[in-house]
């Protein structure tokens, strides 16, 4: 799977995460994505998105590095669905670096120039049931 | 989230499963839909999908039920992304009940109508990745 075309759109997300350049970040999505920032809140629209980055990014004090993992694509006609290891670099309140690794599911959808939108952005990926009724 | 329509939906194609109801199973596909039979192993398109299923029941020779547990969606447009608990009853070579649940990732596309089609089950969930380079 590592040349799926999607991989060198996540891993440029990432990049653009990393930079703090939400501007190039906010490219990825489309207008009417939802991101899961924690389980039971979302975030709705490209501007709702790019403030809960801007959040996300502050909270960590910018040291927020994130890099992907193993990869899995499964298409059906303009529709994706990937799941993919998500590792996050921090520092903790000692100086530490600290990673943690998440199993992430995303959405995308196949715009009519060949390209893919990010439409469902949840980084928890099945671990939202732990949180569920 | 008890309440939302695909709930319904998904449990009504979990019975079409158990009562081997193939023809009714099928109206929940999207005609270029992905099944995810095993890891590594997909089906595409309602005639693969539904001799995959027909494979699948006769392996468990006409044990096998399909009931569902905790669930989440996350919705953006006409696309849902279901994260949902699957528990599959099974009977086993000697006789005795055997239970396995799953966190199954589900993605839908809704119609004009307003109705849902499912265009990728993944029973696997982020566990794909246990398979994955």
């Amino acid at each position: 799977m590592s040349d799926h075309p999607l991989k060198t759109l996540i891993v440029a997300a990432d990049r653009a995460i990393s930079n703090k350049d939400f501007d190039g970040l906010m490219r990825f999505y489309a207008e009417d994505a939802t991101l899961v920032v924690r389980p039971g809140l979302h975030a709705r629209g490209k501007q709702q998105i790019r403030k809960a980055f801007e959040a996300i990014s502050a909270y960590f004090e910018n040291g927020l590095k994130v890099r992907q993992g193993k990869m899995n694509v499964i298409e059906s006609g303009d529709t994706a669905l990937v799941i993919m290891e998500t590792w996050l670099d921090t520092i903790d309140q000692n100086g530490q670096d600290l990673s943690n690794v998440r199993r992430a599911t995303y959405v995308f959808r196949k715009t009519s120039g060949g390209g893919w939108l990010c439409t469902v952005d949840n980084s928890y990926g099945t671990d939202l049931l732990d949180e569920a009724d």
